[in-house]
């Protein structure tokens, strides 16, 4: 018997270059996936830029308005009920998609998800995360969103669905779990983390205990906790220094060298914007698969934020995360 | 008239490498400088390093204990007031040397340099902070030391502080002071920066508003503002990157390109550690010229150290931030 098709709804309107580059990638995606996609907008210009031999697996969910990064996503989702980013998230809770993805605003690609399916028990908010940097391509870090000024408890929930995350795509049996501060000592850090600290000790995780920057390049750790504040700066400052190592690079070799060293540039700036590589982030404790897509995604990021989502699905992510999280309350005994 | 000539205190038991490379690096910066160097610590364990045609511009100043990264700096200090540490500084107090320079613990160098010579008018804590990534050598990150969970008066400060920094060290006459976020809107970051963003505007400094993590390789800006938890994960985070990817190059480049690639790697390495080519840091807002090494170093960082306290004293860094500090004090009406 053969595996359902999972349907997969696409936010085409959300994203720096939307609609184009988003149903470019829809069709990459829909080409390479055994998936149905449900493309989310505006009807007139999805079929504009769709080809004329249209795929099967395709089809289009119209939709009424975008959510930018420039609303505040609560007061967006009022003013715009028939958002596009409203309406994906509206077709998994109606059971007519499997999960939901979206190049647009973070904020709204949230609250859409949170208003249309709920968080998992234990979780106030989703938290963002996953591999950043290629040369550890097994090291998560979370969060790297906008949840900033996270409670203890937050932090806690981060570690146990980035060591999910980690276990389903990483492979990892046990992942080492540690907690972003700025010494090894339990009593170094800000309040924040040192507040957090002796929680983690009492999770059951693979808790490593507090690491230093130098940690996460080295190696030294695979599920690393931080605030988003620290995680967007870490993420933001990364991207950056590929493109200034390439340039650098690029002024320092011999004309003769440049030939065989371009290649290893594109490579290294590559490396240093992983997360374009992998297309994005699912939102990590949603009660329901959300991807949150890279603002500046062209079609080969979306097609790879849309395999995410089909991963995701078929690695049993939530029901994974939902047990996980059980198990911790259960360990700590909060519930 | 010639100048007059600087007597810079040398705290010769602090460091991982401690005394041998520190007395080694002493000579080195005596041999390259216009100074006279007090060696502060065990005299025979001085003498046993000293070659034995020592130079007339270096003296020793016994102590005895030192204060390590063990140690509670104040406990430390009450329970070792004869410390290497705590007669560097007093040496400063009592005006036989004119600045201290120390690679022992971050903590207690500080917490000496405050009871020997207090802080400057409007300052709480001293704060660490200068370039600290080659590729961009003119900009300057503080705090990178360990002042975490700054109030935003804080934040400002090191604002000040920064800013005077990099107009005496790095030439510039009016640096662009950015105050690191998660976005560039006003309403974006955490509680702290965000309460701290209208202080910044009204402070009279050059300040453009807050930046992102990506602003700082890319050369954006001159003095990043941010907390000492954040900046000492990114200071460290870099040191490790830079590591990482020469690994990474050598393991991706022939053979035959090994030798001039070579190069080019060990300099990748020194600009991702561009505080050990520095030396150190100065407590900027300490009342007097305190420089705080890196614990790791080696003879020629213990040069550059002692370097970077004969430059703060010719250019005048203290009394020019004393300056500074009631400018924006009378700027804010603070006073």
């Amino acid at each position: 018997m053969p595996e359902m098709r999972h349907n997969i709804a696409l936010d085409v309107m959300g994203g720096d270059h939307a609609p184009d580059e988003i149903v470019l990638g829809a069709v990459k995606a829909a080409q390479a996936e055994d998936i149905n996609l449900l493309l989310v907008g505006d009807r007139d210009e999805i079929e504009r830029i769709l080809p004329d031999n249209r795929l099967e697996n395709i089809s289009i969910v119209p939709s009424y308005g975008v959510i930018t990064e420039d609303d505040h996503p609560l007061e967006g989702m009022k003013r715009k009920p028939e958002a596009s980013i409203i309406v994906a998230a509206g077709l998994v809770r109606e059971g007519l998609a499997h999960a939901y993805v979206s190049m647009g605003s973070t904020g709204a690609t949230m609250a859409a998800g949170i208003m249309a399916l709920g968080t998992l028990d234990g979780i106030d908010r989703p938290a963002l995360g996953g591999p950043f940097l290629g040369l550890v391509p097994n090291t998560t870090i979370i969060d790297i969103g906008s949840n900033v000024d996270s409670k203890p408890s937050q932090l806690l929930s981060y570690g146990v669905l980035g060591s999910v995350f980690a276990k389903l795509f990483s492979g990892l049996e046990s992942p080492r779990v540690g907690l972003l501060s700025v010494g090894s000592e339990k009593t170094k850090g800000n309040r924040q983390v040192r507040e957090t600290y002796d929680m983690f000790k009492e999770s059951g995780l693979n808790f490593i205990g507090n690491i230093e920057g130098i940690d996460i390049p080295m190696g030294n750790v695979d599920v690393v906790v931080c605030d988003g504040f620290v995680g967007n700066i870490l993420m933001k400052y990364t991207e950056g220094l590929g493109i200034a190592f390439a340039d650098y690079i690029k002024t320092r070799i011999s004309p003769e060298l440049a030939f065989e060293v371009g290649a290893l540039l594109s490579e290294l700036t590559n490396l240093t914007n992983y997360g374009a590589h992998l297309g994005g982030s699912p939102l990590l404790g949603l009660n329901g698969v959300g991807i949150v897509g890279h603002g500046r995604s062209h079609s080969d990021s979306v097609a790879a934020a849309v395999s995410l989502a089909k991963v995701a699905l078929d690695r049993g992510l939530v029901p994974l995360m939902r047990d996980e999280l059980a198990n911790i309350r259960q360990q700590l005994k909060m519930d």
